[in-house]
C-alpha cells in the first residue's frame, strides 16, 4: 500500500535493534484518514474469506481491526490482557510472549464473543515474531472458531513472523513489508 | 442518542454494584456500525469547539475516540499506561485512580503528540467518577494545550464525574445517560 509505505519513509524512525518507531500516525497517536485506508485495503484483500469476526489484541490492534471491521461490516473482538470485572468466570485464555517486553502476557476472550461457527480474520498491527497472532489463533482454535486469514498493517520480514504462522495454512497480507532495518535504514521488500 | 440507548437496553447488563456490562458492543466486542454512528455524533456536538486533536486513554476509549476523530478529520492520541520502547525518556504523565481496579494507573502521553497550540477533545467510553478524564485534562494541561470539551458514550450520572469535571468549565457531553441502576434495572436520565 503506496500511502502507507510513503508515511513510513516519511514519520516512521528506524531506533536501532529491530525497532521501528510510527507512534506518529500507527499506535500512540493515529492519523484516522490513513487507518481508515488500511482498514480498507485489508478489507478488500480478505473479502473472499468470507469473515464474520475480525480479532485483534489490545492495545495497538484495535485501531486497524476496527477499521477492517468497519469495513467488512462484522463486529471486532479484541482479545483483553487483563481480565475486566465485566467477564465472566470461564474464559478462553493464552499466553504469548511478548517481543518488546520480555515477558509473557495474558490474551483473555470471553466466550460469549467466540463461537464454533465464527469464521475469524486476525487483524494486528506489526507482524514481528508472530507470537502474538499466533496467540489470536490458539484462542480462536480453542473456541472451535476457523482462522481465515491474518492481517497486518505492517511486517517486519526479518523477524521470521510469517514462517511461524504458516503451518496455519491461512493467507497472510501485510499492507507494508520492511524487509531491511540494518545501518538505520528502512528497506521495503519488493 | 436513541440507537445507543436502545442497544444498551437490549444488550446491556446491570451487573450490580454500579457495573454495566456493555462488552458485547463497546469495551470487548465492538459494533463497528453503532461506534461509527457514536462517533458522527460526538463530531457533531462538538464541531463548534474546533477541536485539532481527540485524546483518550487506553483501552476502551480508543474505538469512540478514533471514530471522533475520523469524524473530525483530526489525529487522535490515546495515553498510555506502559511507556512503550518507542517514547522518548521525558513524557507527560499523570496518575488516575482506577475506579474499577482499586489503584492508580499511568496515563503517559508523549510530548511529539501533545503541544501547546492544540485545541484537545477529550473522548472516553465511559464517564463515571470523571478520575481517568480528569488525568488526561492534567495532561492536556502539562502540555500547555486548552481542553476545548469532554465527549463520552455512556456517563452514570449517579457517581459524580459530572460535578468533578465542572471546573474545567467545557461542554460535556454524553450520548446515553444512565441515572439509576438500583435493583437491577437500567434507567435512563431525561
Amino acid at each position: 500500500m503506496e500511502a502507507l509505505k510513503r508515511r513510513i519513509k516519511t514519520d516512521g524512525r528506524n531506533l536501532g535493534g529491530g525497532i521501528l518507531k510510527v507512534d506518529g500516525f500507527i499506535n500512540h497517536q493515529v492519523d484516522p484518514d490513513l487507518m481508515q485506508a488500511c482498514g480498507r485495503e485489508l478489507a478488500r484483500r480478505f473479502a473472499p474469506a468470507r469473515a464474520t469476526k475480525v480479532l485483534t489484541a489490545e492495545i495497538s490492534g484495535i485501531a486497524p481491526a476496527f477499521c477492517a471491521a468497519l469495513a467488512l461490516g462484522v463486529p471486532v473482538v479484541y482479545a483483553r490482557k487483563q481480565r475486566p470485572i465485566t467477564m465472566p468466570d470461564q474464559v478462553y485464555l493464552t499466553l504469548a510472549p511478548s517481543h518488546t517486553k520480555g515477558l509473557s502476557v495474558e490474551l483473555i476472550v470471553s466466550p460469549e464473543y467466540l463461537r464454533a461457527t465464527e469464521r475469524v480474520l486476525i487483524i494486528d498491527d506489526f507482524l514481528a515474531t508472530g507470537q502474538t497472532i499466533l496467540g489470536l489463533a490458539r484462542l480462536a482454535g480453542a473456541a472451535g472458531a476457523a482462522v481465515v486469514g491474518i492481517g497486518v498493517v505492517i511486517e517486519k520480514t526479518f523477524e521470521g513472523g510469517r514462517e511461524a504462522l504458516r503451518p496455519l495454512g491461512v493467507p497472510i497480507e501485510a499492507l507494508a513489508r520492511v524487509a531491511d532495518m540494518r545501518d538505520g535504514r528502512i528497506v521495503f521488500a519488493n
